[in-house]
């Protein structure tokens, strides 16, 4: 493992704590505002938590892990000789990318059976854009990370596809006050996926050693808060404008 | 204990510590969708948070226990001379196992007769196919595992059997729209079971060392993924939809 100078050190490890604090926090508020929503839409504000659950655990462990792969002291850093377990953020994203788009799709409040079929399509996508992503991760050479990385790219293309051109006409379907919101949701996801492989691909660049290493462990913990908090909080918020908009949906029309 | 390549010791490694994050990920969602569903299927619901939940707890274990038995530094492997405890697994399934059963029957909301001679029968046949197997477990020699692999069949056959044909004429009394759901639930039953004991034949195979180690604790961590998280989600949607089935009911037949 390249070595790190002490600021990159302390940069990525207070960055991994930071996200441990964020990412829990949102939780414990998903999954405490659950009762401000509907019945029908507490299933993608429960979600939206277990992804930002599941991700607090990840960053517990990706911390730890950081911690034990170098020591910090008089100043200097030395490698222990334990390596940096990279493979907790492709373990996380295996459960977390698919459950994401589940929460998308939950909270727009499609036909049943469209629900269904649209959690298996992205679900099943984002996971095989996740698995064929890591070998590259892990390979030492740029030529086979740029092969699974553009194999990883195949599925990711699909659920762009989907979610504009497939998932469009059910955004019109939503009524007026939450389309945008909706809209943003789509956008907010695209955005922040589209950064992963940008942070992927900084090994291909002039950066070396314990730079890249920072930069790339910076560059997925930013998006890792972006694509899971960010959207968690729009998908709540979508939740209470639908459910409001529900509620005084039956007098609206009476009267 | 025979050592593993650090592939086999990362793989083993990660999937332990994916399934402690996916097992307690399902736990927390069945508690918090609890009051999705009517009162008549909640205890289905807790059940299946409390055999995820159960596991849970013992991935925690059997993950520090894989950490404790191996050293991996430098990039070699190293046995720690402390035995990886398999124990966890069966003390995990002589729980989960009757568990997973009476979620099954009390899902399918039978006569308060039918369901405690049901959930005792198989239950009580659960916990014997548990038992009779793990002598064959921790057996050094093949014919030792054999003869209690067989022994636990026995139960094991008992189950399939009262699933497929006691069980069957239940489900046809179940309504239209969660029949095939609870077929669904009964294949994947039958069918993840049915690979733990795949799984407990690798040794009779070919395979040797480290591959044999790994290539059993991996099936037996992706058989207890189906079986109990999948199990889980099955016997939840059967019991959303079986309480609006119910809660429309009455207005539909006073119509």
């Amino acid at each position: 493992m390249d070595i790190v100078t002490p600021f990159q050190f302390a940069l990525v490890y207070n960055a991994f704590s930071f996200t441990f604090a964020a990412m829990g926090a949102a939780t414990l508020f998903f999954w405490l505002s659950r009762s401000q929503v509907a019945p029908a839409y507490r299933t993608a504000v429960v979600i939206s938590g277990l992804v930002t659950g599941i991700a607090t655990y990840h960053y517990f462990r990706i911390f730890e892990s950081w911690g034990a792969a170098f020591t910090l002291k008089d100043g200097i850093v030395t490698a222990t000789g334990f390596a940096f377990n990279d493979a907790y953020r492709y373990v996380d994203w295996l459960l977390t990318v698919p459950l994401l788009l589940v929460e998308l799709v939950l909270v727009m409040r499609l036909s049943r059976a469209e629900t269904t079929t649209k959690t298996l399509r992205l679900g099943s996508a984002a996971a095989l854009m996740i698995i064929l992503g890591y070998p590259g991760e892990i390979a030492g050479d740029i030529p086979t990370r740029v092969l699974w990385g553009t194999l990883s790219a195949i599925p990711f293309l699909y659920i762009v596809w989907e979610l504009f051109s497939g998932l469009g006409k059910s955004i019109e379907a939503q009524p007026a006050t939450t389309q945008n919101l909706v809209r943003k949701a789509r956008l907010l996801t695209f955005a922040s996926w589209g950064f992963y492989p940008i942070v992927y691909m900084v090994p291909y660049t002039e950066l070396s050693g314990g730079t890249v290493t920072t930069a790339i462990q910076i560059g997925y913990t930013i998006a890792d808060i972006v694509s899971k908090v960010g959207l968690g909080i729009l998908v709540f918020l979508i939740s209470v404008r639908k459910s409001e908009a529900e509620a005084v949906g039956p007098e609206a029309r009476a009267a």
